[in-house]
C-alpha cells in the first residue's frame, strides 16, 4: 500500500458519502503520496525571489526597475499582499534576493545573489550558465534547511513575464504571441514590445536544452525557484507554484529533470495567456480561478488552506464505525 | 460615495498593480457593499439546518432517512466534515433541528422543528403554508441574534436533493432531467425515480407562487435556510450558500423577496446539474469549483477564507504612500 492508498482508504472510512468531497480528496491523496505518509497537519513556507531583468529596459512592464528593491523592502516590512496573505494562510514568509539591480541590505532577506540584475536576453544570453546553475543550487539548498511539508513559489522582478513567456516559448516551442500578455498591466505598445523582446531573444539564444533556455532567457530569481522545485522533490515536499513565472521556473525543473513533476501542485489559473499552456504541458489542473495577477505567491498562500482542510478532513474527522452512522457502503 | 466605493478606493491605494488580486479585490467591495462598512475582520457562522423528507420513501437516495438523524447526533458530537472544515475557518457552527423524523434530543442542536419529517410532495404538499411561513420566520429570527457578519448555509437531509430539484424545476420552469443529479451518490435506477418523483410533484403542486414551491415541494430545513437568507438581508450580513439544496433554498428567498439576492455570495459550484441553473438564474458566479457534493455547508466554510483574506487585505497591507514604492498609477 502507498501513502496515497493509505489516504484514499482514510478518506473513505469517514462518514461521508465516498468521494463526495470531490478535488478536496484528491488533494489530500496526492499530499500523501508526495510526503509519503498521510500527514496529520501541513507545515508551510512561501519562499519570495527577487531579481532585476535586463529587458525590462525594452520598456515591456507597466513599472520601473526601481519597484522591484522597493518591493522587497516592503516585503521585509510586512506591507505588502503576501505579507498578508501569508499570514491568513499559516504560512512562514521567507524572502530572497536572487539579484535585484542594488543590493536590498535589509534583515530577513536571505542573499542569493546571482549578479545585479540579468543582461537584456534580446541580444544575447541573461545570465551565463555558471550563474544559472548556482542558482539551482541555492534554491534546492534552501528546501533542504526549511522543514516543512509545503513550499509556495512567489516571485519579483520587474520584466520577468517577458522572461517567463520567453522560457515558455522556447520550452514549448510556440510563438511568441501565444505567450505574452498583460503582466500587471501593460498597455497596447507595451505589448508589442514585450512580444518583440520574446522574438529578439529566441533569435539570440537559440539552444533549447533546459539550462541553456534558464541561462539564456531566465531571471536569477526563476532560476532560484527552479532549484526550490528540485529540492522540494528530493525532499519529497510539495511544491506550489503561484502564477504564470513560478510555473515557467516549474517547467525548467521539470525539462532539467521530469520525476519532479509529481511533487507539484497547481495553486490557481493566471489570465497570463502562457500560464494554462504551461499547466497543460505539466498535466497540472490549478486548485483557484480569481483572476489573480499579482505574483508574490500570493496565489500559493490563496490555495493552501483548501490543503490544511484536506489534510484536517484525514486527521479529525469520525468514522463511519467511530459514529455510528449507517454506511451505504459506495 | 457608498462602502462598495470606499474599499475599491482602499485596494487602488495597496502597494500592488491596481486590480491586481483580480476577483478577490471584487469580493472585498461586495463584501462592503453588503455590510454596509469596509470590514476589518469577519465574524462567521456557518448554519446546518436538518429535516427528513417524504419523498426519501420513494428510493431517491443513495442513503436510508435514518442517517439525517445520526448525522445530525455527529455534527453535535463534533466528528462530520462540517466540524472540521467550520474550525478551520474560525466559523461558529449553528446546529438546527429543523423537522428531522424523531427529535434529535442533544445539547448544542437547535430545535426549530416544524414537523416530524414533511411529507411526500408527490401527492400533495409537502407542509402546510403555515410551516413554511414558520420555517422562514424562525431562519430569519436566528439571523437576528447570531451578530455576525456571514452566514455560511449549509443542510442535511436524506433525499433533500429531490426536494431541490423540485423546486428549482417549479421556480425556473424547466423539466425534471435538467436539475436531477446523482446527490451524494444515487446509481442509474435511483435517477430514474427521482425524475419520476419530481414530475408527480409538480403535477400534484401546481402553484408557482413562491411560498406555494416551497410548502409544495421543500424541506422543513429549506424553509429555515430560505428564512436564513431573508435574515441576512434585513441584517446586511452576507449569505454565503454552500451547494445545490442552499441555492434553491436561497432563489425561494429571493422569489419572495427580490431584493434580497444583493446579501448571496456563491461559495462554490456544485456538480449537481440544477445547481449551475440556479446560479445562472440568480446572477453569481462561484468562488471555488472543487466537485464538492457533501453539502452541510463545507463548500461554504471551504470559501470562507477568500472571504477572510479579502478583508485581511484592505484592513492590513501598506498603501504606495505608507511603502515609498513607486506607482505606476494604473
Amino acid at each position: 500500500m502507498s501513502a496515497g492508498d493509505d489516504a484514499r482508504r482514510a478518506y473513505d472510512g469517514k462518514t461521508k458519502p465516498r468521494r463526495s468531497l470531490g478535488r478536496l480528496e484528491e488533494l489530500g491523496v496526492r499530499l500523501a503520496e508526495i510526503r509519503g505518509f498521510v500527514p496529520e497537519s501541513l507545515e508551510a513556507a512561501v519562499v519570495v525571489a527577487a531579481g532585476d531583468h535586463g529587458v525590462a529596459a525594452e520598456g515591456v512592464s507597466a513599472y520601473p526597475s526601481e519597484v522591484t528593491a522597493q518591493m522587497v523592502l516592503n516585503f521585509a516590512s510586512g506591507g505588502a499582499a503576501i505579507n498578508v496573505l501569508a499570514r491568513q494562510a499559516g504560512a512562514r514568509l521567507v524572502l530572497v534576493d536572487a539579484g535585484v539591480a542594488v543590493p536590498v541590505d535589509t534583515p530577513g532577506v536571505r542573499e542569493l545573489r546571482l549578479g545585479p540584475g540579468t543582461a537584456s536576453f534580446t541580444s544575447g544570453p541573461a545570465m551565463t550558465d555558471d550563474q544559472a546553475s548556482r542558482g539551482l543550487e541555492a534554491g534546492a539548498a534552501l528546501v533542504d534547511e526549511l522543514g516543512v511539508d509545503v513550499v509556495g513559489l512567489g516571485e519579483m522582478g520587474i520584466g520577468n513575464t517577458t522572461s517567463a513567456s520567453a522560457i515558455t516559448a522556447a520550452l514549448l516551442d510556440v510563438p511568441p504571441e501565444w505567450v505574452c500578455g498583460r503582466g500587471t498591466g501593460v498597455d497596447d505598445a507595451g505589448l508589442a514590445r514585450k512580444v518583440d523582446a520574446v522574438r529578439r531573444g529566441l533569435a539570440a539564444n537559440p539552444a533549447r536544452e533546459p539550462l541553456s533556455v534558464l541561462a539564456g532567457l531566465g531571471g536569477f530569481e526563476i532560476a532560484v525557484l527552479a532549484g526550490v522545485v528540485l529540492g522540494c522533490a528530493r525532499n519529497r515536499v510539495v511544491a506550489l507554484p503561484d502564477g504564470f513565472i513560478t510555473t515557467a521556473a516549474a517547467l525548467v525543473a521539470v525539462r532539467l529533470e521530469p520525476g519532479v513533476g509529481d511533487v507539484l501542485i497547481a495553486s490557481h489559473l493566471s489570465p497570463e495567456p502562457g500560464h494554462a499552456l504551461l499547466l497543460d504541458a505539466l498535466q497540472l489542473r490549478p486548485l483557484l480561478d480569481l483572476e489573480l495577477r499579482l505574483g508574490e505567491g500570493s496565489g500559493a498562500a490563496l490555495a493552501l488552506p483548501l490543503l490544511r482542510s484536506a489534510v484536517a478532513i484525514l486527521a479529525e474527522m469520525a468514522t463511519f464505525e467511530d459514529a455510528g452512522v449507517t454506511d451505504a457502503g459506495r
